[in-house]
């Protein structure tokens, strides 16, 4: 065992570092105030800061480019366990992800293509979203079931001579308002009598095949997260060849399976770089502002909250690197329990820690002064997102009592 | 003892139910759409549903009108306790408070007039606002100090001749945003070398004073709460005549003090009732969606969950109950420890629940189309509003010691 | 609503107060002392300190005597709500409740004779008990089922001829190694067929009758809990007369229903009053101890655990009493929410506060130099005595959902 | 990074789990059985199982010994980090730290010993130890005063010509009742008016020196610990040769400082493997019990309890090892936050564990028919031995605070 991070991640922390602080981070406020007037218009106007396209220029040019791909050649070689500690310091900014071609729900799109893509579809969808010139859209929770359980969905994708032909609703597509949207990745039912897990089907459409109708985007905690959005969509008898579909129909909950391993590292690893960053304002704020004579950090519990957060960060930390390890090992399949829990403890983890630095900072850490509600909305989300809590908590169960099942135990 | 409602209130509350369901609950969803544009515009734009002010002319002529006010002619004469369970009942809806004018801040800035305004300023300023005619502002926040400690408070209100003179900022006023607000009771620092309970004045500011510059409304969690807005105001130079002045130079926090106590219960009521109605939606919601070929109340520990939130609701009512009846009959001095016990229970209680009953409902839950996330943003902001948490546990410890200090204890 | 006590209880409350004052308080260190031979001998052999029986022939003289019992000539005539705060005060002392014959689980017997035995039975039974003479058994509990599903019951009571045979084990029977304890009720099943809360009995059994083995007793937390002691019993063919059965075959259930509400509330109390005495200890230790040069009080968290603990409480409190309230108004049968909810939230108060109540004395507070250890023992006992949290939560929860499923709810 | 074991940790593993699946399991109900007697009579005539001399001289035989130790000579020359795993492993039982002659506090005595005893101290006493002939106990904590704060330590090592004198009282000095207990290293004041971490001495004291005077043994939780216990004692004008210093006076804080480190790792490791323990009792019970027509492990809350005792114990033990892994690499002074926060986290998943599993097993938890009730023991001890998490608390906060008092932060 070996704690310490390889000379290969050092080296790119470094100069991810340097390139947030020297470009990312002098540009934010000026982004979130240009942002604003996306925002609170019609999505459809919603348009992109020129500045990003600039700085995804330099980034790329800087070879801090697509980090996320274990590929040596589109990526940069990475494992799991070497790009997590990039993935934290990328979500210490919320545009950072974006400008390093890192961004959910790309990442995961692009991973999806290069594993599973046929050669067409690498060229037609992978290239652009590689060179960070398009933007995609992955479809796969519905409104009128509950997708935490994915057999629910009702969507279908249906195969009708050399087209397959998709009908339903989704919603919280992210990404969908993004000016650079170009396709989505959806799923849905192929064959209902097939085994479960060999019944949907992910197939690529284009955003502007006929039938595609994006309803609205929506708000969570009164945010649409422009210039993103998450989107409410119909697919009304929407047609697209054959050779759209990914892999090949009843392939889909594979192609889940595969995607979302790395995926959720890089999502718990964001998440715990704004956990960090919103510690270190609480902090900040707690050393600086004064009540009853003296700082805040020497009132009541504050001190105490402090060590409570940088305890439960440092643990979930260990314990998303502990499941990219296992994920580079052994596989997905042996980090399931892992792989589900760091789902429920970075999350929570960082819901906690905003809440206090919040609570840290009064009135203000409610209102975009500083980044804490933006942060706040981001862990509310990701307590549903990819699945909620609840049932991650059950995978952690059901994988525990299997070495009891077979006879294990202690 | 005896935990049963008078029939005073008993008969109040069926008749505030009945025009609760009959005109208050099928407006609503009309009116969150309609108001949806006033959030998203410029707020000196903001404008009244027109039906508001016909439902408020309706519930005044059926005697629902001013409950608050302890004033048998001007109110209804119910007593603090007897007005809490009303208060509770009109917190199930958000737009109810208004429409009996019952809302803050204008309950805690009429009851100011009523005890300690002047013949004219009841004239002036009381009797528009028990008519529903005006609305008020209470700007007591700054932000450049921790308003927790409120000797930090840095905006002063200085005897000139025969005026005082106002000077300073504040924010989170609410109400400031609203078009009919009127006026504003301002608090600020008259005379910084007396004790330091009488160096605070109140004084009465009408919005259109020169001087009053109102720089914007604060979103929180990126809501404006329009159209009543939470507004960062400057007084730059602000003259009106010293008659404008509450009481006395001095008395500033001896009127806050009496502000404080009724004030404080029909928060605590009114998120109660904001609680037993996310409670009610997370239930409906737990049996009616079906995951895992069951309804959700079913799986993991979702029924466990309602039982720990019917428990904490029913305590929380009853210790904000018991300390209505406190200060009904020993006085606010009597009921300090259970007066900030349930400014810290409560919201906590409501922020639980609703942060449940919107992982119930998945990513609908941070939508608008259900009011979670609305009531969850008034959750969040409680436990900041009117001192944070941790100034009012820091009351009842201080409050609690006092009893050992003197010699007493157990 | 009102909030105060009566003048009955206030009287009563002094009085108690008084004697524990004069008689307990001074008592209870030589009395832990003396026990301490007891707790570590042959449980055959425990023996009562002299003194008790002096102190309940004073308690008796003075009037404070079988206060529990709703009955004006037998007890004091007090109701449910009137006898709690008593019952709290009694709390406070781990030997009070004996003192005054108000302790567990005679009261319950007591209560169910009163209200369901035959004359013969009160005769030989109720009288003895009243005077404080003997004391008696509750049998319910068995090791081999999960004795939180009631149905689950093993042990036999079957009719044959003019006696009933009592087959079965049973434990955690409290009381069973007090020299003074002459009979026990039992529980057992005697029509398997019938409908599932018509198929139990209770029956009277001397524990002289042949057939009755004490097996052991049963240590808690390493505590046998003497003189009392909770016993693992076998009822091997043990024969008594069909009299012995209370009410009749078959109504068992009903009778333990009627048992179970007044009791919750008899021990929610108690907790109470223990809580009440464990934080008075946290704060005079935190008071009186000094480290880093301040006062204990003064470090970390512990001036916000105080606050925390008074909220809870008082809470705690509010909610038992108003459980009570509902008993003493409406019937057990209306207030099965509140008597399961007390039975979560109040022993779940009474662990947190000693729990930190220890932590505050150091390594002090886990030896027996202070009553906490014994406080812990009996908090964390509450938890599974008499239903453990999880069934009681389930109540709470099946409750609730009830007005939703008779198209009820909000 | 690499969070496999190395083939070392991996081999090791295998035999300890081996010898304690033959030797040690199978001995538990029996030695649990006999020392019983020893638990409930007079500590002097506290004696040892026959057996554990046996299975020690098989230990030792199979090389299983002083596996501690950083020594390839004297132990088996494993770092923190090869030797956490096999501390977690033994901390499955109660008794097989003893048998491995692994166990506290013999093991930070022994390395203070190694690395600061003279050759004349490592003659006399190392040797010994290392053989598990004698047993030995550390004196520090104080009745009279905070012992959380060091610098309180009233006991005074005083320089005498060429003895020392030692004065003082102490307690929760663990083995203090063992048959085999020959010394303790006792830690006293010796330079008041010294720069305080210069104040202190470390001396080692036979017990059978004149003026040593154990009062009694200490009983937690009614829990005497036989045959160790915890004693206090007094040291009555103690006087022994100067040569019994542990490296000089003055150097008792340096010296603790050094044996805290691993020996905070042994500690939280064996109490992560109680932990694994407890949760595989709560498992099999709610496997195996069945109530409501289901087993435990389908009702309620309690599959979700499993859930978050595995993602707790997980993160706690990657903790853990992190910590092991900066005091390999790194060293001590590196590790103090981690050092700390080990020892505020690894005891509350303990406790909660525990106290879940306990719910699980109904009363037969808290009996000692399983071994729950004296896990919860050790658990709620761990959390006041070695410092209260208070104090581990502050030290998190101290350390996280000095990044930005030195200008650093994010």
């Amino acid at each position: 065992m070996n704690f310490e991070q390889d000379s290969t991640t050092q080296a790119f922390s470094q100069r991810i570092q340097s390139f947030m602080r020297e470009h990312i981070e002098p540009f934010e406020a000026e982004y979130h105030q240009w942002n604003h007037v996306n925002e609170h218009g019609d999505w459809r106007q919603w348009s992109l800061h020129p500045k990003i396209a600039e700085l995804k220029a330099k980034a790329r040019e800087a070879g801090l480019w697509n980090l996320f791909l274990p590929d040596a050649e589109l990526g940069q070689g990475l494992s799991t366990i070497q790009y997590a500690p990039l993935a934290e310091m990328m979500g210490h900014s919320l545009i950072a992800p974006e400008i390093f071609n890192c961004n959910a729900p790309d990442t995961g799109n692009m991973e999806v293509l290069y594993h599973f893509g046929s050669d067409a579809q690498k060229q037609h969808y992978l290239v652009p979203l590689l060179a960070g010139e398009a933007r995609s859209v992955f479809c796969m929770t519905e409104p009128e079931v509950a997708s935490s359980d994915a057999t629910n969905m009702a969507a279908t994708i249906v195969e009708q001579g050399d087209e397959v032909v998709i009908h339903g609703r989704k919603w919280w597509s992210t990404g969908l308002g993004h000016p650079d949207a170009q396709f989505a990745i959806v799923m849905g039912l192929s064959r209902p009598q097939a085994d479960k897990h060999q019944r949907h089907s992910m197939v690529i459409v284009p955003l502007n095949t006929p039938g595609v109708k994006i309803q609205r985007m929506l708000p969570a905690f009164n945010s649409f997260d422009a210039p993103y959005g998450h989107g409410e969509v119909v697919f009304d008898n929407v047609r697209v060849a054959k050779s759209q579909v990914i892999g090949d129909l009843g392939m889909g909950f594979a192609i889940a399976q595969g995607r979302l391993g790395p995926g959720r590292i890089h999502h718990c690893m964001r998440a715990l770089g704004a956990a960090e960053r919103a510690l270190s304002l609480m902090i900040q704020r707690a050393m600086a502002r004064q009540a009853f004579g003296r700082p805040l950090i020497e009132l009541g519990g504050n001190a105490e909250r402090i060590a409570q957060h940088r305890m439960a960060i440092d643990q979930a930390r260990l314990y998303t690197l502990s499941a990219a390890d296992k994920i580079d090992r052994l596989g997905v399949r042996h980090a399931m329990s892992e792989i589900s829990g760091i789902k429920v403890v970075v999350p929570n983890v960082l819901q906690q820690v905003v809440d206090d630095a919040i609570q840290m900072h009064g009135g203000a850490g409610m209102s975009n002064d500083v980044p804490l509600a933006a942060l706040y909305t981001v862990a509310r989300a990701l307590r549903l997102a990819d699945g909620p809590d609840e049932v991650h908590r059950a995978m952690v169960t059901r994988t525990e009592l299997k070495r009891y099942r077979q006879g294990g135990g202690e």
